[in-house]
């Protein structure tokens, strides 16, 4: 089966045909495995065509990255496997070298930074280089490859000529959680604590929002969104559904964004979650 | 002027004449200076005596110090000056060992996370160094003073003999800022950014909660406070209060802490702030 569009499924139609007309570049961070691979498979196989998706991995050559570069083989004309390790800066500019070399004036529309980890753990069983580890991936990372990429979204902006903010236009989506609300901890800490992972987590959402209020005037949007408890090598085996129906749900909330889910927290489903 | 006592500013009359009858150990972070400093001063002067005071700071003898010295000196039974570096885990051990030494099985009533830091500045101007300062500083120092001081403050809500939470029972203060808040991003971003700072207390905030919710079996109360925009070296000169008036509403505030305030975000007036 052919899949639909990511900038397709949208119920509003006229954004649909804007974005059909649009070829776009998209980068996803962890894209080996889980719900990064997944949503390169996801959007190489969608009906209409995209620039280029470079699909990033700490070890493209590894016996981890096989799924992917399985599938890049199958596209080699879209699909870019490109080395990036979010806890090392080097591998962050040259990844973003890269890319500017293949995008140039075009920049890079949409980046998902959805590389993370996850350490479980209450409080009194959390040591300090969890803490450490979750922190560098999960929130430094994103940083960091946020900053390293700005001149290839400004691109993206620029190059766009259309007014307004989509993520066909310049946009970062990154992967929070339900887990990183603190409205909701009495509600789930008994059940899933991973102190650490929440932390770095609510550090990502204020990374985004603020992110969200500082480039607002380049017009390049940034959301969080909370994938669903998915059944992924992170998630277990007891979540609620599969990578598939979350990655689905996720692409089509990505194309309906617009200037006014600037800063916000979505969940897969498209449904505001409280911070 | 002798100040009234730190536990009788109450409105709540029961809660006054309980607090009288009961000496309690409190612990400040950060207190040779700033607001630190004034909770010392107003906790030591008030009208009714404190079993103990441990101000903590990294540099006892130093320059930085002199008047925390000098307040000691005219409170010896009182206040005990002790060392602790929020980011040295080494220094934080030593620090409980004192504090155990001395409170006994009568334990810790009252640790106030104090000690912080602020880098200001933009994502764009932000360096690694600066975020992994602020992060060890405003949320790994708090973090593993709150697991060190967990035996003293477990022996202090046992010793206590009385039922629920209170901060002269068994508490943690954290001071936090208004600047945690995901939803005011929108407001303040312009005119303060200090993405670094708000990133570490949005994980402080999450720490908090999640401690709270951890810890509330062994009636430990958690809660944070924003001490408003206060005239301080870190504050500025800009700031809308002044260190006494600041310290002066947290204290009452931190006096009418009960379980119903476990996990909860008040200012120096006691009001609620969004997450």
């Amino acid at each position: 089966m052919k899949r639909p569009c990511v900038h397709c499924w949208s119920s509003d139609g006229e954004l649909q045909r804007k974005m059909a007309a649009h070829a776009v570049s998209v980068l996803v961070t962890g894209a080996n495995r889980g719900l990064g691979l997944e949503m390169v498979k996801q959007m190489v196989e969608a009906s209409h065509p995209m620039r280029k998706l470079f699909a990033c991995c700490r070890d493209p050559d590894g016996p981890r990255a096989e799924a992917l570069q399985t599938l890049a083989k199958k596209h080699p004309n879209v699909i870019a496997v490109v080395r990036l390790d979010a806890t090392d800066l080097c591998s962050i500019k040259q990844c973003a070298q890269q890319v500017g070399s293949v995008v140039g004036n075009g920049g890079l529309n949409l980046l998902i930074n959805n590389a993370g980890m996850l350490a479980k753990g209450t409080l009194q069983e959390t040591s300090t280089e969890d803490m450490q580890n979750t922190f560098n991936t999960n929130v430094m990372g994103p940083m960091n490859i946020i900053k390293e990429f700005l001149p290839h979204l400004r691109a993206a902006a620029k190059a766009s000529g259309t007014p307004g903010m989509s993520s066909s236009k310049a946009a970062v989506v990154s992967i929070s959680s339900f887990l990183a609300s603190l409205e909701i901890v009495k509600q789930s800490y008994d059940s899933f604590p991973a102190i650490s992972y929440r932390i770095s987590k609510a550090g990502l959402n204020m990374l985004t929002v603020c992110a969200a209020e500082e480039l607002k005037k380049d017009e390049i949007l940034f959301s969080l969104l909370h994938p669903g408890w998915v059944r992924t090598d992170m998630g277990g085996d007891e979540g609620d559904i599969d990578a598939p129906e979350s990655v689905q749900g996720m692409l089509s909330v990505m194309a309906s964004l617009t200037e006014k889910q600037n800063g916000a927290f979505l969940d897969y489903k498209g449904k505001s979650l409280p911070w």
